[in-house]
C-alpha cells in the first residue's frame, strides 16, 4: 500500500470548496431542475459555455464566444473526438510530444491512430525536429492528420512551450495545413510568472482546436471539460459525439460556483499546489542534487525527474514501493512505451507532511538501485 | 413556437423531486467529496453501481452482480460503445427493429455500421423475418455484428416484445453465436400488468448486453446510465471508452437519492404519466378512432399512430406545427428514413390541460392533410 503516493494526477482534495459547492448545488437545483429533465444537446449547459469563455477571454485577453464552446465529459471526451474525426482511415498519424499524457496515448491508439512522437527539451516539443519530420512525412505521402500539444504545465514532464516555439509551431502547421490542437487541460493551475498566450489567441485559422477542463482547477470527479473550435472544425468533432451531451446538472451547478469567474477559487487553491511543487524541490535539492536533474513546473501537477544511467528501473520501481513510495514510471508517457530513465512525481493530492519525509525516501530507494555513487554526468532535463 | 409539443421524448418534470434531490446533493457531497478528487475510472460510483444491480435483481428476480455494472453517461454512451467494440469494419451489418430510437440510428450510422431493419408487429421486431435475414446473410457470408432491440415499451412503436418471442430470439441469436444487445432505457416507467423478464435474466450467456439508463425514471440532464454484461463481453465494451469515466458527483448524488431502491420515486412518478397515457388515449377515441389506429403502451412514454394512406406525411407536419401542435414524424425512426404513414407522440413531459386541448387539434390538421372522408380500411398498426 502506498505512504507516500505521487502517483496518479489529482489535484489537491483539501481545497475543495465543500460549502460553497453545496450553496451552488442547492441554488442550481431550485433554479434549473426543469431543465434537468431536458437532453443538454452536443453544446451543453449555456451558462458553463458562458462562464467557460469568461475564463478563456479573461486569460487571453481576447473576446471568446461561447458558442464556439462545446461542453465535454471531462476534457478527454474532447481528446478522443478530436481523434475520431480528423482519422479517416486505421494508421493515420498523430504527431505528439515523445512523452505525454497517457490517456491521450490510450485512446488514440485505441481507436486506430499511430503516434509519431517529437522529442522535447525544456521548452517542450521541438520545432526543429518536428520540422524535418514532416518534411519526410510529406515526402512519403504520410502527413498526419493533426498534431496534438500540452503546451502548458505539461504532462507528465512538467515543460511549458514558450510564445516564440509556438509562432514556430503555428506556422509549420499552417506550412502543411495540419489541424492542430493545444490540450491545456492544467491550465490556470498557475504558480507564477506570466502566463504564456494560448494558441488560439495567436492565430486565427479554424485548424486551431483547443481543450480546456475543470479536472484540475476543481475536480476530476465532475467530469467536465470542454472542446474551443471555430466552425468548420467545431461541427466537424462535434458531430463524433452521440451521447445527447454532457452532465446538464452537475454543469448547472459548477456554472453557479463559478459564475463571477474561476480566479476566486484558482486564488485559494493554487498556493497550496504551488507550496507542495516547492516542499519537493527542497527535498530533491537537499536529497538529490548531485545525482538528478528535474523540471521546476511554473504550474500544474507534476515534476518530471531524470534518473542517473546506472539507475536499474524495474528495480528503482520494486525498491520504491516496498518502502511505501509510489511514483509513475517514465515509460508509461512515451509514446512508444520505451523505458526510459525518468519519473514523474504527482504532487497535487500528498499532504505536506508526507512529501517532507516522502522525498528522502525515495532518494534513498534510487541510490539503492544504482551500481555507482558517480555524481549525475548530465546538467539538463533531456 | 410549439404549444402542444409531444415532439420530443422526455419525461415529466412535474414529478421531478426537488427537495429530496436538494437533500441527496448535500448528504453525497458531505459524504463523498473527498473521491470528486478522483477519476471515477471504467466501472464507475460504486454506490451506484450497488443501486442499479438492486433494481434490475429487484424486477428480475435474479441476482444481479455491481461488478457486471458499468455506468455510463446516460444509455446513448453504452449503445455506442456497444458498436464500437463489435464492429470491425466500415460497412459491418447490426440489426434492429425497422423503426427504432434515432439517437441509436445516428450513432451506429456515424460510427460506420450499416442498419438492417426488421419489419416488426404488435409484439414487436418479426422473429420470422429475422430468421429469413438471417440465413440470407449467412449465405451471403455477411451475418452481422449483432442485433440490438428496444424490446419494452419500443421507441417509437410502444410495443413490448412477449417472452416467448424473447425465447425465439435468444434462440436465432445463439443458433448464429451473435451478440445481443437489449435496451432497455425505457424500463419501470410501467404502467399496468406483469413486467416481461429481460433476456439477460432468461440466458446466461456472455453475448447477453444489456442497457439501462435514469433518464426516463428520473431525469436525463442526470446523463447516467450503465451497462450489464459479464466477462469477457463486458471488457470488450468498456475497454474502446477513454473518458475516464462518468459523472462521479452525479452519480453520488442519483445513489444517495435512490439508495433505498428506485421504487417509492416510481410510485409516484408513473401514475402520473399513466393518466397522460390514458388522456392522450381518451382524446384519439374521441376524435380519431375511425380514421387511425394507435398503440397503448403498457409503460414508456410513446404513443404510435398509424395515419390513412391519403394523409400527406409532409402536409400534416406543416399544418399541425402551424396550429401549434408538434410531433415527431414516423420517417425520422425508420432506419432507412423511409416516408412511412406514422406518427409518434410523446407525452411524457406535456402537462395534462395541453393532452386535453391538444388531440383535437391534431385530429383537425389530420382531417385536412386527407383526399377522401373514408373511413381507415385497416384495422392493425403495423
Amino acid at each position: 500500500m502506498p505512504i507516500y503516493d505521487f502517483a496518479v494526477g489529482q489535484t489537491n482534495p483539501e481545497t475543495f470548496p465543500v460549502e460553497a459547492f453545496k450553496d451552488a448545488a442547492l441554488q442550481a437545483i431550485d433554479a434549473e431542475h426543469e431543465n434537468f429533465n431536458q437532453y443538454p444537446g452536443a453544446k451543453g449547459h449555456e451558462g458553463l459555455r458562458i462562464a467557460m469563455a469568461l475564463r478563456e477571454s479573461t486569460r487571453e485577453g481576447i473576446d471568446v464566444d461561447p458558442e464556439e464552446i462545446a461542453i465535454m465529459n471531462g476534457s478527454m471526451q474532447a481528446v478522443t473526438l478530436v481523434g475520431q474525426a480528423l482519422m479517416e482511415n486505421k494508421g493515420d498519424i498523430v504527431i505528439t510530444e515523445e512523452f505525454t499524457y497517457v490517456g491521450t496515448i490510450n485512446a488514440y491508439k485505441g481507436i486506430g491512430l499511430k503516434l509519431l512522437g517529437i522529442p522535447m527539451d525544456e521548452h517542450g516539443m521541438r520545432m526543429d525536429v518536428l520540422s524535418e519530420q514532416l518534411k519526410r512525412l510529406e515526402d512519403l505521402g504520410t502527413l498526419p492528420k493533426f498534431i496534438y500539444a500540452l503546451t502548458t504545465y505539461q504532462n507528465p514532464t512538467g515543460t511549458c512551450m514558450p510564445l516564440a516555439r509556438k509562432a514556430q509551431l503555428i506556422t509549420l502547421a499552417a506550412k502543411y495545413n495540419l489541424p492542430l490542437v493545444e490540450d491545456n487541460c492544467y491550465g490556470d493551475v498557475h504558480f507564477e510568472g506570466e502566463k504564456i498566450p494560448s494558441m488560439f489567441a495567436m492565430d486565427d485559422s479554424p485548424n486551431q482546436i483547443y481543450i480546456g477542463s475543470l479536472s484540475k482547477i476543481l475536480a476530476p470527479g465532475v467530469r467536465l471539460g470542454y472542446l474551443l473550435a471555430k466552425e468548420p472544425m467545431y461541427s466537424k468533432i462535434v458531430s463524433q459525439r452521440f451521447d445527447a451531451g454532457s452532465n446538464y446538472f452537475a454543469a448547472a451547478v459548477v456554472a453557479q460556483f463559478y459564475k463571477n469567474g474561476i480566479w476566486e477559487h484558482c486564488e485559494t487553491a493554487n498556493p497550496v499546489l504551488k507550496n507542495k511543487r516547492d516542499l519537493v524541490d527542497t527535498g530533491l535539492r537537499k536529497y538529490l542534487d548531485d545525482i538528478c536533474v528535474w523540471s521546476l513546473p511554473v504550474g500544474g501537477l507534476f515534476m518530471w525527474l531524470r534518473m542517473p544511467d546506472d539507475v536499474d528501473m524495474q528495480k528503482l520501481a520494486l525498491t520504491a514501493n516496498a518502502k511505501g513510495f509510489y511514483y509513475a514510471d517514465g515509460a508509461v508517457f512515451h509514446v512508444d512505451n520505451e523505458d526510459r530513465p525518468y519519473i514523474r512525481l504527482a504532487f497535487g493530492h500528498v499532504p505536506d507532511e508526507l512529501i517532507k519525509a516522502g522525498i528522502p525516501v525515495l532518494a534513498e530507494a534510487i541510490k539503492e538501485c544504482r551500481t555507482s555513487n558517480a555524481a549525475r554526468d548530465f546538467d539538463t532535463l533531456f
